[in-house]
């Protein structure tokens, strides 16, 4: 069986740490799918999804994280080109990859208790992001 | 066709790198499932999964390199809100991201030679990690 | 349903980033999957995957941050005892990834109009690489 739900959501760019782990559950409730593969992805070349303890001292952390492998005091070849000023972004995005795969076991997928699967939108400025679920299994 | 397996290790934290290689093939024969997809995860927020030519020399050039991205010596939110002392093994975990999935392909995953699976446990002290496998196909 | 893919590429090695979207579109389609996943792995430990928007500028700035992340300057235990002189590209390329999974949708990849799905070979000559796309669903 497989489902795909879709969700949106409100960035406000810049690193903004979003947590969708309650949505995702909802997702994983709703596609009534309880063994199998979650697959979650985020559309678009500026933003990439992981997992974090998602709670405010380290979503500022991860954002001087990157700030260390991809400044934005630097030139990109990307701003030279396209004058998007996103270069930075960019780098970031491909970094940290579009998409987590996750186990579904149970009816859960398999995260610790202070695990949660984020979106990270290193965008320059507030965007509406979609991101695909996909529900595989049993 | 869904198998669900459970891998318990002990590390030794700081960067420690285990080779999971060997007990992933053991699951995927148990599975008994010889073409499909398979998802390596690690629950948890301070380590996480990929794959490397598992040897003593790139065990330590991974954990200097994640020294230069996510230093010790510098100060980390995470560490002045909860006093865990361990800010850069959540900021390398989420960066590594906590899974990695492979296609599985005549009964065996998809992987180089000197290509192993791993986890790198960035946590501050020894721990018993739990990785859970799942095995999809037929 | 689960279909099988190999794609063979040939690089230029030292952080070339070829665009494998068109290769997968044509995997997708003759799998005749609609709805599912796929998963997209390269063979060996110095290359790895993930998406990006495939223009030039960006193409040199990823290169440039890897630098920056694993620099061919410094010592690496692995040259040191192996003498490949590839260390960096080993330290990379687990950063990175082995492999990405996508949702499948309506016989689509979900991705953005502006992303794609590339490798990145960090060998530090030019490579035949081979990558394997597993198709699943229904």
């Amino acid at each position: 069986m497989v489902t795909t739900h879709e969700l949106s959501v409100q960035t406000r760019g810049d690193g903004d740490v979003l947590n969708l782990t309650g949505q995702l559950g909802s997702c994983v409730h709703r596609s009534g799918v309880t063994s199998g593969i979650v697959v979650v992805a985020v559309i678009g070349s500026t933003a990439g999804i992981t997992t974090i303890e998602y709670e405010p001292g380290l979503v500022a952390d991860i954002r001087t994280a990157f700030d260390r492998i991809a400044p934005t005091g630097v030139a990109y070849e990307h701003d030279s080109r396209w004058g998007d000023g996103n270069g930075h972004a960019h780098v970031r995005a491909s970094m940290l990859g579009p998409s987590v795969a996750l186990p579904l076991v149970d009816g859960k997928m398999a995260l610790g208790t202070w695990q949660q699967v984020v979106l990270v939108d290193f965008e320059t400025r507030p965007r509406t992001r979609h991101i695909v679920v996909q529900i595989m299994g049993e």
